[in-house]
């Protein structure tokens, strides 16, 4: 490798990249040109060097206090504050999305809280989820899986869900594993200044093995699927397409190592006749600002919008078309991103959807015009694989759908979304469209709302980023909300009559911690009652 | 199909198969007869009215009230206990597993336990696990994932793990989904009379839809993969042997329809010095008797046993050889069996073990000697694959190692196992090596055990009957205890500031149902304070 091109994160240090895999830069998607500094795409000895280092790391991370490691993401999120201004400059020239509102003020923020909610969770072990049966003699909580984690960060939150520091970095290491970040070949200068935090905060935090911390910037393909089936490895996260996310789940299925994917997800929103009539300019305006916000580029962008036929439902087609056809294009994160939306947009024309505005790849940069197209609801249910595939950008198709029946047969279509949205009249004119329309959608999803547009995921314990497939690969996990993000990388584990100075602080009968416990099936933070007396 | 076939359960019903499958029989293990009845192979046809019954309950069965699945659940526990004597009898002659102590007094009870057990939680809905974020308006908890749960049943508890009345069953039917039982075709008879429990209480409790519960018999491979591959399935839950488990799991992963495979377990026992010195003889006994248990046809059955090499240990291998040679032959439960079993041994003894008693198919039926093997851990450590794997049947491995670093090196190279005993010395003399040796065996078992013999798997919410692969496919699952168990088949789903008349009772302000919910953090079963104040 020339000396010039950057290194590569093993063992907690900053390693030139050893091998020959190429070299990559990154673009400015405003303007297309390419940005300063060479990143390595990392080849075999580079992944064995992470899988090491990870793998040695597995055993003492476990032994670790867990104050160490809520130190450890506190720390990392003070770093990160400090040099909020440089990291979002980068980001900024990296993605184009906006410096005021998104990267400095919501995206940034957002991360470092993340990052200190699960130090949180760290110390305050509620995630561990305590179960004692004083009869039985059995106690059970989760602790960490034996192994490191893999997380690939995608390419439209390069902070909150950065490989190296978001919600699946920060749940891994609350866990308890040391993890191996494959970043995104997007953005490698702020996954760069990301990792050098990371980096810092691991020097500066006496206790944590070294091995705590990997990061590589690209892998080919052959070698990210034998990242994730190679059984130093736990378990993987994956945020991003959902052709890549199959190729590696399917090499982690094989050796049976739990594959978390978040793939794709349209977002289905559904407008009731009664919200229709009550405000429909209101709804053109937040619809149109949900769509368009990062160009389109969320996992809860609202792709697909059902409002009823007739009047009012081509009065909101066309005060939706006017907003679009007066918007800017979007810019978009890569330079194959706008000529794959044209190719997606033709699809859906082919299969009988019509452009009411935009449609098309411009320039300077990577850019996407605002689009909107409208589908009649007989046409979408003849054909859901293609009109509903998911469209990474400021792309929406609205269904026109024909009374009750017609919404019914709509919803039954769709595959698994991370959301679905009902909008109904404030009166109650659609309560009964909406008892009958609610339970087809909720099984479909992961978060269901009323009124108001996915867009915008609340790191929350009450939080669920995650549904049915293809918006992920298990319906029962979240990437975002915490401590339920945690058990993803959990395994359960359990105490047979184990002695009581032997159990974790978790379990023991005085409860040292003083946490939540289920004991006999009821929630307390007390001791037990009578100590010792239930060793059978 | 002739007439004299017995039918399959599809839709509530019984209907004869309906293809050319082929037919099979049971067999007495203790005599090799084969046992009155002919049992339908299932073909396409079978597979394609079980998945459509299931599938047209579905939407059905989620719209059902709590307390009629609970009403079913405890009426078919009322109906098997009813016909207790019979039901023992058919298992009996099926499995030749002991009508007293274990058939009549053990598993039958702790099956209608199981089943009351999952009633119980329907009714108290614990297991949905309420989670509320007044400042954001979120809320969140588990729902039944959509689509049927297919249950296949293993060989070896023909009630408590069996497809259509055991673990799996009961925790997916809690949770709200309708089953496809696979049971296991050897004991087919006690399946078709469970079955025939299950339907009655289908018919006896108005509500349920017909297709709640749908059991074949047996299905060729193939078939089985197409069953667990079809999106009308929501999760497989399978117990049985790693090979056909993996061939079905890999099925299943492709359209990334969750597996949860029990697969294989050896189940270490490591005897510290100490412990061996107090009690040679008493420890002698218990692991024989938990050896022979079922004639060692148990999920926890402890195949591997690590002591001190020198006299003591040396002494303990006599202690055993003397039991196990003294013992008769255990009744396995299929004709392939015992020479299968005699290959293992082979395999065990061409990798170095020494056989110390037994090591032979016998007669009359379908019996193994009771085989005893011994190796020194160098020879362990060396060929752990082959040292290491299950032998299902009255065979235990015992492992001679040499100090701290022995035992290190042995319980550093294991798989994945469903529990870990540690055995230590009263006196606390053990306690160092004791310390040194538990992480490594906890990180490696689902359940950890001190002195005390893993078989016996308690039926409680702080059970962990799972563990890292190849025990089973996921780490942070089990099939026995509950609630645990249900959130399997469950899908974690969000409401984001929906109207509180629209919540599932679970989560609405006023707590109609008074149970115990995770608000802001804190586990309480208060209604909230100021009912409505948080809607954004």
């Amino acid at each position: 490798m020339p000396a010039d091109v950057f290194p590569v994160a093993v063992g907690g240090v900053w390693q030139p990249s050893s091998d020959a895999g190429g070299t990559f830069t990154a673009f400015n998607p405003q303007t297309g040109e390419v940005l300063p500094g060479e990143y390595p795409v990392s080849g075999a000895a580079d992944l064995e060097a992470v899988l090491a280092a990870a793998a040695g790391a597995t055993t003492a991370l476990q032994a670790v206090p867990a104050e160490v490691r809520a130190t450890f993401l506190e720390r990392f999120a003070d770093l990160l504050e400090a040099d909020a201004d440089a990291l979002t400059r980068m980001a900024h020239h990296e993605t184009a999305l906006p410096l005021t509102g998104r990267l400095l003020q919501n995206e940034l923020p957002r991360t470092t809280g993340q990052l200190r909610q699960a130090a949180h969770c760290v110390r305050e072990r509620s995630w561990v989820r305590p179960v004692i049966d004083t009869q039985l003699g059995l106690r059970s909580m989760f602790g960490p899986m034996h192994g490191a984690a893999v997380v690939f960060g995608p390419n439209n939150f390069p902070f909150a869900f950065n490989a190296v520091s978001g919600g699946d970095f920060a749940a891994a290491i609350a866990a308890g594993l040391p993890v191996i970040a494959k970043a995104h070949p997007a953005h490698p200068g702020t996954s760069r200044l990301l990792a050098q935090h990371a980096l810092e905060a691991l020097r500066a935090t006496p206790g944590l093995p070294t091995g705590t911390v990997q990061m590589l910037y690209h892998l080919p393909p052959e070698l990210g699927r034998r990242l994730v089936s190679d059984r130093r490895v736990a378990a993987t996260a994956f945020t991003g397409s959902r052709t890549g996310g199959l190729a590696l789940k399917g090499a982690s299925d094989a050796p049976s190592i739990p594959f978390y994917g978040e793939l794709s997800s349209v977002n289905p929103v559904v407008i009731l006749p009664g919200a229709l009539e009550e405000r429909l300019e209101a709804l053109a305006d937040e619809l149109f600002t949900s769509c368009t916000l990062g160009s389109g580029q969320f996992c809860t962008n609202p792709g697909l919008v059902f409002v009823p036929d007739g009047a009012a439902g081509r009065g909101f087609v066309a005060a939706l078309a006017h907003r679009f056809a007066a918007a800017p294009p979007g810019v978009l994160f890569t330079r194959d991103a706008p000529p794959h939306l044209e190719e997606v947009v033709g699809r859906l024309q082919g299969a009988g959807a019509q452009i009411e505005a935009g449609g098309r790849a411009s320039g300077p940069g990577f850019r996407f015009s605002t689009t909107l197209l409208s589908v009649p609801g007989e046409v979408m249910v003849q054909n859901p694989q293609v009109l509903g595939q998911e469209a990474f950008g400021p792309v929406c198709l609205v269904v026109l759908v024909r009374g009750m029946e017609g919404f019914q047969a709509a919803l039954s279509i769709l595959e698994g979304n991370l959301t679905g949205t009902l909008y109904s009249a404030a009166d109650g004119t659609d309560d009964a469209l909406y008892a009958a329309l609610a339970p087809l959608l909720r099984v479909r999803v992961g978060r269901l709302l009323n009124d108001r547009m996915p867009t915008g995921v609340a790191v929350s314990p009450a939080q669920q980023h995650g549904g049915p497939f293809p918006a992920t690969t298990h319906p029962g996990f979240t990437s975002v909300g915490l401590p339920a993000a945690i058990t993803r990388f959990a395994a359960l584990q359990s105490y047979d009559h184990v002695r009581d100075a032997r159990l974790p602080e978790e379990l023991r009968d005085t409860n040292p911690l003083g946490i939540q416990r289920c004991v006999d099936r009821v929630w307390t933070a007390e001791p037990l009652s009578q100590p010792g007396d239930h060793h059978g």
